[in-house]
């Protein structure tokens, strides 16, 4: 950590801040400039001490953190990227993976109709709903264990494995029977309980960013998880709340190459929440596996006027089959295969 | 809702989408414009008819809600103000609450000391956190349990009620026990699991706005307790994120006074984490009276630069009891008391 | 335009709005709910009525429109894509442009070993700043009409043309006597003097998105220069304010297929100024191609740690043709070429 | 400024960053932390070097800039409050300002009568548009120097000093002619081209934050006024573009004390753009006020629904007339007077 003083602080408040950094266990760096003096914190663990600890003695103007707060995410903890098998399916290798299903589980036959589908059309983890964060109390809120049932015989029948929702610490074992990947949706991206009990059990979590959250914010979230056991973690961009109504949500493009740099984590892209509108869709979808997206999340429909939730950003099947053959080819121009 | 057609809409899609409407047991007020058709969709609950059914159909441009998809938490619900009697301490009346005391509960003494300072100066409710939220999982996480006890013991002392943060559904019932409040935090403010879990019990709950949560979110997440049967809830501006650095939030104030237009329940502000910063704390604590707030939330700490969380935006009992004095004649001035 | 009327509107009050309406000149066409009543109101021209005039009116909740504001600029207007001769170079076309050069001009050897490299690497556009918009007056603020003169060399010497910034009405004379396309920047997007003056020239006009300007604004701003007359416009989309701030923007890949439904305009990119940093560069200008960009703008030095601006987003030469021979699989896997 | 090395970077890369930085004429203050290398610039103007030049260099992960990059508009270059005199109304001293008047100047009889009636109840300066500057090229642009001419009349009449905007450096001569301050509106406050021009004068100058500017931004636009020459720089609040639609713009009350701490200039609030709402008006007056405005804008107009621009946040004469009162109890209970 860096201190800076103000341009007038008094001997005095240097000493008292130079005292506290001591006081607190670390060493002192004291470089006295022109118009003002800086103070570097030295010391092997930035993460044990608190800006605000400075910020409110006298004389300070301001402090920067010098190291990134995360440690287990970071690329600095694994140059390798960390690549998650699930029943066979790699993620985070050469290979970009494609999860595609409904919003909601909405029944038996649906979601079997669309797990067939998909996988015809090359998917290759099948994603379904079954306990649903929905803004309004009075919206269909998911079938729940039944839902839960209904995708299991969907990858007995697809061989797909299966990833879906988990919105409390409670539903952790109930959720973990029947699931491959446990989902964590953007608005509980800071849910810390529910991080602490994903950390504690050993199957995949695929952690999407919050609604308006930071990549570091992202990364911090997932070095929960980490830090309580679980390696095998994926970071999902979704799409970030700004001020352009045009759009659902922007998609932060920019997030794919940033995470890959700062993490060794697979990062998927989810076009369907980054844009909110259907025909927005397959561009994205384009656009992230060309800036180096590991995996994608669609959702795809049998009749999406008829959808229960999300209808507006769901593909058909037909739109979904036709989406992955021109995505195969982005993938070959950046050398990497769907 | 009204369903606004493209410019070149064909008779069948029109037709299309008179006919999806009728399916859902609405009525239909068709408006033929010189440019395009416009359909209205007429009944008497807009809140289960989705947007995204109608935006998928072929020569649909968009949709627009024309009614507020909350209903108990809405002005029209009621239009007295709704007023929380906290063991005698009444939220939502003419009187200016002040709710003070430390971020975290760091040690018995600590809080009690806190107590007594903040009651002296005029508070009448006690905050202070035994389970935090921390965006690190290397930083302090509260005292649990052990500081619900310490903050049931500075109630006995005092007689202040108390307010302190829940943070998952399995932990109602034990926060329960020791508070007078429960805390919803803006990391929380779409854990529809916790908001149903509060709803199913009967003591107030304090909810903040989320961390770039829209105004409608707020009153929607209130909407989840209400509906749960739990009409004890008050609704806190916190700041909002934004492209702005210089501050660590935005505090809008704005939503002081919308808040009041639109919803009957009692409105906090809370410009400590509003600003992140003690120097500006004051500033908007006046013009948060200014506006019309029913109360306010300010964290104060005995020595701020020793502080476990939040320091750089804690006020120390004696700028704390200055302040006190300063927000009176503001109260005064808008025909209110403190 | 829609004027949604409140719950408990009087009678007088629907009547007030409508009067006023066909004072305006208006139809009106009444749609009475059963919880409130709508007011639609019908004529060839919404462009001329402002939502304000409802807005104070006793009894009107709120206003929506139904029109897009722009005329000229909307794909209502047509069909087919504008595609703009620049001295040969067709923008808009199944070809896609590269514009490539340094963010200034920082001598004549410099622009001119610039022009020749990226030629060489198959750019089709030469860029390069004279007068410069820099935040703080002490920076360097462009070489001026002599960076204007290099530029005509360069362009003598390449046969590229040139693309350059003009910042002031004032100034288009004399930076029309050297461009072949003049540039408005993102501070400058709503400067409507600057707008109108370009608006009554010929040459083509590359119009950026504001700093954080919606994609609504930035068509209405195109319909300035278009309005004046001159219907050679493209549109750039070069990164939005938000509160991210790994990223200088962040670059709004959801503005390219959004502007290509809304417009007939040709859409470029500019990842540079998207991200803000060379490393990114690269794998944002590949996504933008995927999702559909008519250009991109990239910047180019020889030097970059010794640039006089915006050293941190500039390819070197090496870098820039590398990234070319990526691009044009890219391109290819999207059904076009460079 | 600080550059932060990555943690592996290499001895001969801290070496060419070092010889860089000499090169430029800096010393160079070199930290060994036990993770990475820490490199301190020192020389006396911050002002002329680059962050860019550094983060294209190997080795490098950031740079963090240690001082303000603006001086003139420093409270370090002046620890008094700047007052300016404008025909004897002094702006920026312990009396409020209020300046008062419509959004545009719509003919003479009703300029005149609004001006009658803000001095009545208590303006000190009339504002009216008469170059306005309007998103749609199809709106009324204001009546240019006609309007000009009936603002004078009105000055005569009431002896209130008038301000009126300019749009372009072309304009500044005119309209200096007929105004006593100018104002610069947020979709210019980056023309620098105009601020330069605006700085060769020696009028006061009234400059709005940028529709998303930041408040550094804000000081350094002043500080192109300032570096020309004319000291006489107020700066306006005037809301920010946020992701919230309930208003039309949020209004950052924070940035009344940052702006008083960071800065000598006086502050102005502008609650009518700050919340698009007259509703909201009221309130949000009563806050900056309470936050420590120096003045306050406000819209007047005798019919709003008859406005021909910004109707919907405009006051009638009496709800203004009534809230001057209102403003006068809280201008007293925060020690100033109206």
């Amino acid at each position: 950590m860096i201190i800076v003083m103000k341009t007038h602080a008094e001997p005095k408040d240097i000493e008292a801040v130079v005292g506290r950094v001591e006081e607190l266990g670390y060493k002192v760096h004291l470089s006295r400039g022109e118009a003002r003096t800086i103070i570097g914190v030295i010391g092997a663990d930035e993460h044990l001490i608190q800006n605000s600890t400075f910020e409110v003695m006298d004389g300070v103007e301001r402090t920067m953190r010098v190291m990134q707060p995360y440690k287990l995410a970071s690329r600095d903890f694994s140059e390798a990227n960390t690549v998650i098998d699930v029943n066979g399916v790699k993620i985070g290798g050469s290979k970009i993976i494609v999860m595609a299903g409904p919003c909601s589980v909405e029944s038996r036959a649906m979601i079997l109709e669309t797990a067939h589908a998909v996988k015809a059309a090359g998917a290759t983890v099948l994603r379904g709903g079954a306990f649903k964060p929905r803004s309004s109390p009075y919206s269909f809120q998911g079938l729940g264990e039944e839902g839960l049932k209904f995708l299991a015989e969907a990858r007995e029948q697809t061989g797909l494995p299966v990833i879906t929702e988990v919105m409390s610490p409670e539903d952790v074992t109930l959720v973990g029977e029947y699931t491959d990947i446990f989902q964590v949706g953007a608005r509980n991206t800071q849910n810390y309980s529910l991080l602490k009990a994903l950390g504690k059990q050993k199957k995949p979590v695929f952690l999407k960013r919050g609604i308006s959250g930071t990549i570091q914010e992202l990364l911090m979230s997932a070095e929960y998880i980490l830090a309580g056991g679980n390696m095998n973690v994926m970071v999902c961009e979704r799409g970030i709340r700004t001020y352009e109504t045009a759009t659902r949500n922007t998609f932060d493009i920019n997030a794919i190459p940033v995470l890959k740099e700062l993490s060794h984590l697979p990062v998927v892209a989810d076009p369907a929440h980054g844009t909110g509108m259907y025909q927005l869709v397959g561009a994205i979808s384009k656009a992230a596996v060309a800036a180096g997206a590991d995996a994608l999340m669609l959702e795809v429909h049998p009749d999406p006027s008829h959808a229960w939730s999300d209808g507006a950003q769901s593909l058909t099947p037909q739109r979904f089959a036709k989406l992955m053959d021109e995505l195969r080819l982005v993938a070959q121009a950046v050398g990497r295969e769907i």
